[in-house]
């Protein structure tokens, strides 16, 4: 038997060496000679094994049969030459699909989000989930389950937006389908990296942990509920201490109160700043000591402040063996859980049958088809089919600009090309030839060509104006990146000459529509204003360039806002899930967003009746909203209900309306359904002073709304009995669509 | 006797009406009939007597003489005529001087911040509290102890600068000088106003009550320690509940640890709105018994929420009279300790001296000199006694624009008219003829004529731009104010067509001297490129112009920043002390600010020693660090020599450099001082996840430096023995200034 008593039994027999060596990962690229596995470099580089190997598609650079072949022999040799046999989680990234060769590239994740759809957030990942499996990966370091608050910070794009509720419900979703595949997700960042001061990566987030407990930590512990075994230590700190020396947030938390039985891994150098950066170390030995005693599990590579060093501080009596032990039988467990123990390699003769797949590219399509956000339309759109168009702008055919951060050696074919279809190559075989002309790059360079653009736009019936950032990583900060880690703004608006393109086309007096191919929410108020639509595409991926084609030209556009649009950088914090402000009003500028949270355009309109909901409700019991909603248009279109809640009388001061409950209905032309939200009033909790989540007794004020901005009818319920405290604050409302007969 | 055993037993006599009249708070108007204080009126509004008589100078309208003679009568009807002969606390706001007519302007608290001057701040205190004995009030509503982190608000002109350790030696200053007058300090606004959301005014401050025990708490405990007696609770909530209602901080905090004895005043509507926009109460009474149970004694006028619906709150039982009691026993025991049951009432023959006099005058030129920053100077300035200078520029000859928030109807001369002396008025008396054009006002408006002022910049030596904001209240959010209470800003350029001025009149080719005035730090990196020099004067008060002239025309500046000036919002928060951050920086945009905290040039040049510091240092002890400062310029300046420290090796993350003691020095041509800081350990304690101050043993990095940018020695010190926990954190280090021999 190799189930988890057996993994246990197993640490009792280990040497030191080799316990230490299951708390390590090292790349992959170290173990390979002339893209193979190499048994002897794996004999000096991990001779008693090791936790995890990682990087396996980036960085080894192969196609999917030859990188199974590799992950079959290194499992091969571990389980045939080290100690105790002990096969190694294998790992890759995977945020808009599996981070390696041929691997595809759905929307980025803030795309995902838009879709406010946590069956398609599933089948997506479970898709990607299948591929890594294919490879022979178990394990995958997504999704990010960091709420995105702030549009300064690079990688935003890789979150769920910036609800607790909404990302919750998509982080079941996503940890569901890399489960349903085999496929361990990877929570992270643990917890407050989507809101760092200033917008800054890596610094410590605007709010405590308390505060975190109605909102950042929400998506966490919905993902564990789901299943996920796997966390992520967060580079900032939490109340002074960072996290990856945070026992309060490591054990306390997650392991006494959420009862937690996987792992918890560092992120990258996330140990090693402990001594460098944060100075609550001496050095990396200490670091490594005082990481593992506050919980942390698994190293990264890189830095190694576990591996030799930690054998030395047991041995020195720096730290109690029994700590080493316990983070050993916990990544044993998880093993022996994801059944490595038991499982058979990866197939290197089927592995890539995965990939390049049809039924993968229609995917991609339909999820960027559903992460579209139409936030304008004075009636341009939809574009009828014998438009006369020209594509402009640095997006419009530059397939790069299309994918998120992570994506690296992604949507590559088989021939290793990139298997990326652009707007203008997917809008010319919609409408045959279509004008192209550039104008400028993301940021102002040598070759922008403005005028070319506005010259092609006098000729046309409208002009597609594809504008927005580029995702890049680290490297990128001097050259093309604008967005994505490591890659932070102080300002958002369009870089380079991008909003003089804008300009100048729209003054030529052709209608312009504007394609936002961006991950981060920008603040570009005189854009929207200039054109006649705008369409926010975020990064759609391979199949990005059919899915803004389906939709400029009359496919309904599915997306939601998962985040508030700034009209400026100097409105901070503007996302929608705020405590009342008296008096809070700009002089010169509106508080409000440009667009609100939960905004988007359908080609259909609806038309709402009054909400129905009981007069009263217990603290400790659910409550159901009902809603009738027509599609009033002659066309089909898909409309996304929202249910916001206000919980008034409590002890603690609440948002002016939290998110509660949602339900996209896709409707024929005059089709009217009523909506059920059945809402557990554990949802309602708050977590005041006292560090304890608290239904208190109070009044609820419910509204159904098309946004955070936009009620279409309130209703107030009364929340009696005593003070509850849910176990689990539960993601949002269970949904019921029922026929009902229209008004008409 | 009347002293405060005297006011206790007083309690045990009162009816329940008079009690809770104690706790309340009226307007002067309704006690005023035709300018005089009417008895029949008294005897209809406060027939049990009062607890204090609020906006007396400003609402009143009345001169020194005639106010004091309202104040006398009204203080010997409650003497004579209310059921225990109570005398009421008369209350103004002095923020920039007494707020009623012919109250002295002095420098905006921010202007008094920038002398880094202490013994400055007291003076000012001092003088301003002579006036308001003078009308007999013996108790105001500053200093303002917010730190001032958050340039959108606008109220940040009222603080005394971001930095705890400045603003609690500040604070102590302004504490002491109105002591000394006997006035009683009220220090508001308790706590975290200084840092609301977004810059929103009462928006929720952006941390934890831990992490402002590092900062925030520390001017308040500081004033405290130097005998205040009254405690504004803010508007904001603090980890979740409103400070009105927060008994943590009012009762747990401010009594029990700190063992405050003296009242907590609400702020105006502060009650009411814990149940009009927080919802933690369902009405005001309620709110009333909400905010008096955790520990506000005395509530400002307007809601109401004490009075008859407090005693209907304790005769239904609904809160128990003894919290009544214990509020009432503080009140009496405040008023018995300033004196109010046994000093004399106003003099209304002699009140007037104190107001128009040329001490007052003289003083606040010094304090406004004292208060100006050179920001950067290419070498044309000093001006030249025979320059050819035009003035323009919105605040170059508008009183109004040279004062702060809150000054009200202060700055009349004995006939009414307003004694300010603008820059244009001082450069004429100083220079002969000066050429003036407004160009712009603050806002855009129709009365703008850049050209003209583009016209005269040709024909001169130099051209003065007198540029910045106007400091109002709320009321002027849609006229002319563009900083003040409820006045806040989303971006942080110069309003109007400010900026274009600037643009155009440096293209003549001209030199220019920007002076910038405005008690908002404003993110204007392109005028500070398109100046030749650039004098930041905050909102210098009654005099300013006279001071401005001094300091174009020689007097050497005195100011430092005390706040970081940004180049954007979108970069904010900007203060320096803030933890590291790894991977910190924008794309675009650098971190840093353009003017970091501390900075401001002199007209003469410094050259610093190393530090000589000590090996190590006791965790409980001092620690003495010494640094050699000559004048090695020809002529003489003053310098204000700054001490940061970083500690390393503790458990909580701390800022990468902290103030811990700073010294102005003023030295003639050729003169080498040194300067020991005797710095108190305890100064070095931060609070860590356990709720504790302490200082942790580690090593202690100590800068000295010019400015938190511009480090010009470190040197580190080993902190040795067990963790210590001091009582009272100090302020800053003790000083010493020695005379050496000059090193040339």
């Amino acid at each position: 038997m190799t189930d988890v008593p057996y993994a246990n039994r197993l640490v009792a027999e280990m040497s030191l060496e080799s316990k230490v060596a299951q708390l390590g990962t090292v790349r992959i690229g170290s173990l390979l000679e002339d893209g193979r596995f190499s048994p002897d470099r794996a004999r000096d580089v991990i001779p008693c094994g090791i936790g995890r190997v990682t990087r396996v598609g980036r960085e080894s650079g192969l196609a999917p049969s030859e990188l199974a072949a590799v992950v079959a022999d290194l499992q091969s040799y571990l389980r045939s030459e080290t100690p105790h046999g002990i096969p190694a989680f294998v790992r890759e990234e995977s945020l808009c699909g599996y981070a390696g060769r041929r691997g595809a590239t759905v929307p980025q994740a803030i795309g995902i989000a838009s879709s406010w759809d946590p069956t398609l957030a599933r089948e997506v990942a479970n898709a990607v989930g299948e591929q890594l499996r294919a490879i022979g990966s178990q394990l995958t370091l997504s999704p990010v389950a960091d709420l995105g608050v702030e549009p300064r910070w690079g990688r935003i794009e890789e979150t769920l937006g910036e609800d607790p509720a909404l990302a919750a419900a998509l982080t079941q979703g996503v940890v569901s389908g890399l489960l349903d595949a085999g496929v361990e997700p990877t929570l992270k960042h643990f917890v407050g990296h989507g809101r760092p001061v200033g917008g800054r990566n890596r610094a410590r987030p605007t709010t405590s942990l308390r505060e975190m407990r109605d909102a950042d930590l929400r998506p966490f512990r919905a993902g564990l509920d789901a299943g996920a075994s796997s966390v992520m230590a967060a580079y900032n700190t939490v109340d002074g201490t960072p996290c990856h020396a945070n026992r309060r947030l490591l054990t306390d938390l997650l392991r006494e109160e959420w009862e937690f039985e996987g792992t918890v891994v560092s992120d990258g150098r996330g140990i090693e700043l402990l001594a460098t950066e944060y100075g609550v170390a001496p050095d990396r030995r200490a670091a490594g000591v005082l990481a593992l005693s506050a919980g942390v599990d698994v190293e990264l590579p890189e830095t190694e402040c576990f591996g030799d060093r930690l054998v030395a501080a047991v041995a020195d009596g720096d730290v109690d063996e029994s700590l080493v032990d316990r983070a050993v039988r916990r990544h044993l467990g998880q093993k022996a859980r994801a059944g490595l123990f038991t499982d058979g390699s990866p197939d290197p003769e089927t592995a890539s049958a995965a990939f390049g797949t049809d039924a993968m590219r229609s995917l991609a399509r339909r999820a960027a088809r559903r992460s579209q956000v139409l936030l304008e339309n004075d009636g341009i759109l939809p574009l009828s089919a014998d438009s006369a168009v020209a594509v402009v702008g640095p997006s419009a055919d530059e397939p790069r600009n299309l994918l998120g951060n992570y994506s690296y050696a992604g949507a590559e074919n088989a021939d290793g090309d990139i298997d990326v279809v652009t707007p203008r190559e997917a809008l010319s075989e919609r409408l045959g030839t279509v004008e192209h002309a550039r104008g400028c790059g993301i940021r102002a360079g040598p070759t922008d060509d403005v005028d070319e653009a506005v010259e092609l736009a006098s000729d046309v019936d409208a002009v597609v104006a594809c504008v927005g950032g580029r995702s890049g990583i680290d490297v990128e900060r001097n050259s093309s990146g604008t967005a994505g880690e490591g890659l932070d703004r102080a300002e958002l608006g369009l870089p380079g000459r991008q909003a003089e393109l804008i300009r100048r086309v729209a003054s030529t007096g052709t209608p312009v529509v504007v394609v936002l191919v961006s991950g981060r929410p920008l603040a570009v108020p005189e854009t929207v204003d200039r054109a006649n639509a705008t369409l926010l595409a975020w990064l759609p991926g391979q199949q990005g360039g059919p899915a803004v084609a389906d939709v400029l030209l009359g496919a309904d556009p599915g997306g939601r806002l998962p985040v508030s649009l700034p009209r400026t950088a100097g409105q901070l914090p503007v996302h929608y899930r705020q405590p009342p402000v008296s008096r809070g009003e700009y002089v010169f500028t509106p508080e409000t967003p440009l667009f609100p949270f939960g905004h988007g355009e359908s080609y259909a309109r609806f038309s709402y009746g009054t909400p129905a909901v009981p007069e009263s409700a217990p603290t400790d019991g659910t409550l159901t909203a009902s809603v009738a909603v027509e599609n009033v248009a002659d066309r089909r279109g898909a409309e996304v209900v929202q249910l916001y809640a206000r919980h008034r009388g409590g002890r603690t001061v609440r948002p002016v309306r939290e998110l509660v409950g949602f339900r996209r209905v896709d409707l024929a032309a005059g089709k009217r359904v009523e909506v059920d939200f059945e809402l557990r009033t554990g949802a309602l909790a708050a977590c005041g002073a006292e560090d304890r989540s608290v239904v208190d007794p109070g009044r609820v004020d419910l509204e159904v709304a098309r946004s955070a901005g936009d009620c279409r009818g309130r209703e107030s319920v009364d929340l009696v009995g005593d003070p509850y405290c849910p176990d689990t604050r539960p993601a949002v409302a269970d949904t019921t669509v029922r026929s009902a007969s229209s008004s008409r």
